[in-house]
């Protein structure tokens, strides 16, 4: 593992930067440099001048998108700020173009007051078709995304909602090949971050067919001090927000009491907390995807001696690898092409179903596709413009 | 000219964005995303954590630049907005990567505050190696510009320095090939803007040689109501701030006044201000350079008929054609190079000095190298380092 991580060293050292800038037109003569610069280019500006929406059809706008951070929550490694986490955001550029076409641009803020961040957004945004929100620690990430909804173009917080649409699509399989109905799942969520959060908003709306909204029954989400139930007087407004659809039966007690007889278990917060017996006590064939990084909450082989039907994690070598990047890159393709200037809950159902319709004879090994599959995102994104035409 | 307009227009629409991302390493199978992205990428990352100065090494910093707008005083079409912007930025992208490598994305602001725009630069400045400040009115450019310089990169408004880095390189083989001391010429510049501002600082340390810096000794700044001297009481500061170096023998009167006698003549602001008899009154084998576009201060063959000995225009139809993009280019790759913090007047004369002796042949109508020409930037650019590692 020290020579994996000296290797990534060694090829950042080497590329001192994983993505770049490319021309599309050549300047190979005079006429070159006066139609892409002056005094050429006036003509487009002054159509945008007259009309703002055609910045979409005759710039970059179209297709850009900002991979914003604040540095406060960079993969496990915490608050190391705008510069360390440049790495990140490049490696999402880079992924951006090769899934999708995209042309995202990183953008790491030297600000972590949730204002700033906002008020940053909103001026940067006229070039950008979209803004990918990354690695911005909770609750900051929450009202960051909100404030940010009215500035027209989509905003997403990937940790947030591409988590959540990965999970719920492996969900979506899992209870497929289980011949289970996922509404009536009893779900157990450890973790009231970012991901915990935003996968039991999903949840809601998940046996959604046209016109109607069918919710997973009975929900509960856990942080570090057990359920989070409406008799607990230590919960931020965040966590509070969650009871109005979560924990209708009001369970109380640890995460271990709560997930006895529960069908599904979705980890999203620190490694190592689970064993064999705890799986034990759920129900028959339970679905535990532990997403904790790099050690999930349960190694896959523990679980399954427990008596877990489908495992899923976010390593790569285990089966059912949980990735981002089978939901982001087609998302915010969909949402380009449908020129969208929001990504509702409605498309990330869509986005969830076509996930998990992309993948190929499913079984309790295989929830997910590759995510290396270059076929996924163009199903997700056509989904998800689809969904977004509908509204 | 109509065809030549909408040609443009149509190139846009077809390209939808003269520029895009390209990745730098294949995406080709797992190992590939492990390193790139999580979970190797937690090392690169570890490293400028611990060390923020780590980033030039590792990521995209070392070659990025920011071209930031507000969209205030674009090209001649003044405050077309943002998004109208987006076309010269994308454009000014280009020309960043087609002559100098460098990475430029387009950043065009939905704020005119100075405040605001300052602190939004200062806010995504940790992902840039450099800051391309571009099409922003003055006199908000250079309290920018001013309150930019400690963020740790170089900020560069190129209206006001780029331009005055090759008006300069024109006038130092104008008076090359006219045999003639620049240190020793009465100059006049009329606009008293970005660029009129930038190119009167510059000729204070135009005669420089190693510690000592000789001034144009002559100079004079003319605005819409003349000469700009002590005895006015309607100047704004930066225009007060001028007659620190300029204007010395306190000439009032206009612009054709304070002409009679000059030997240069630097027309930054509008079209069709001078006749040939206002020429015919200025020094034997004067030197005009009329920059305002498309119409110059005056017609070069107009120019030459008041006995203009070198006459340059910001025109591509005219010989002597004074463009920017001689200049930014190789400046902001000195500079990248270097890991400069600022560029410096020292740099910008290095780079006028760079530029003016790439020029091959020079002559009366030959006075800067030709816009196209490749090896112009890689030796303003060296000069540029140079300049910066001996500051």
């Amino acid at each position: 593992m020290t020579d994996f991580f000296e290797r990534s060293l060694i090829l950042h050292e080497q590329l001192r930067g994983k993505i770049g800038i490319v021309g599309k037109m050549p300047i190979a003569n005079r006429d070159d440099l006066s139609l892409a610069y002056t005094p050429g280019v006036a003509r487009p500006c002054e159509v945008i001048a007259s009309d703002a929406s055609k910045a979409r059809e005759l710039t970059i706008k179209r297709n850009s998108v900002a991979v914003v951070t604040d540095g406060s929550a960079v993969l496990g490694l915490g608050n190391i700020g705008p510069h360390a986490a440049i790495p990140v955001m490049e490696g999402k550029s880079l992924l951006f173009k090769e899934f999708a076409n995209i042309d995202a641009w990183p953008i790491c803020l030297d600000a972590q007051d949730v204002d700033e961040i906002v008020a940053t957004v909103r001026r940067i945004a006229p070039v950008f078709g979209g803004i990918n929100l990354e690695d911005i620690s909770a609750p900051r990430c929450f009202a960051v995304e909100q404030q940010l909804q009215d500035i027209g173009i989509p905003v997403f917080h990937d940790d947030q909602h591409g988590t959540a649409i990965v999970l719920l699509a492996a969900l979506l399989n899992a209870a497929k090949v289980l011949r289970r109905d996922i509404t009536q799942m009893k779900v157990v969520i450890n973790g009231a971050g970012a991901a915990g959060t935003a996968i039991a908003r999903l949840l809601r709306c998940v046996g959604h067919s046209p016109n109607v909204c069918v919710p997973v029954d009975d929900v509960i989400v856990c942080d570090s001090k057990g359920a989070i139930h409406n008799g607990r007087d230590d919960l931020a407004d965040y966590k509070r927000e969650l009871l109005r659809y979560t924990n209708r039966k009001h369970r109380t007690g640890t995460l271990q009491n709560v997930l006895a007889g529960a069908d599904v278990f979705i980890g999203v917060s620190k490694g190592g907390l689970l064993s064999a017996d705890d799986v034990s006590k759920m129900a028959r064939d339970s679905i535990v995807l532990a997403m904790a990084n790099p050690i999930p909450e349960i190694m896959p082989d523990v679980a399954r001696s427990g008596g877990a039907a489908v495992v899923g994690t976010g390593r790569s070598d285990f089966p059912n690898q949980i990735n981002n990047v089978l939901a982001f890159p087609g998302i915010f393709r969909g949402a380009l092409d449908a020129s969208s200037c929001a990504i509702t809950e409605e498309m990330k159902i869509a986005a969830a179903r076509a996930l998990a319709a992309a993948t190929t004879d499913p079984s309790p090994e295989r929830v997910l596709p590759d995510p290396l599959d270059r076929s996924v995102a163009p199903r997700v994104a056509a989904a998800v413009a689809e969904a977004a035409e509908r509204e």
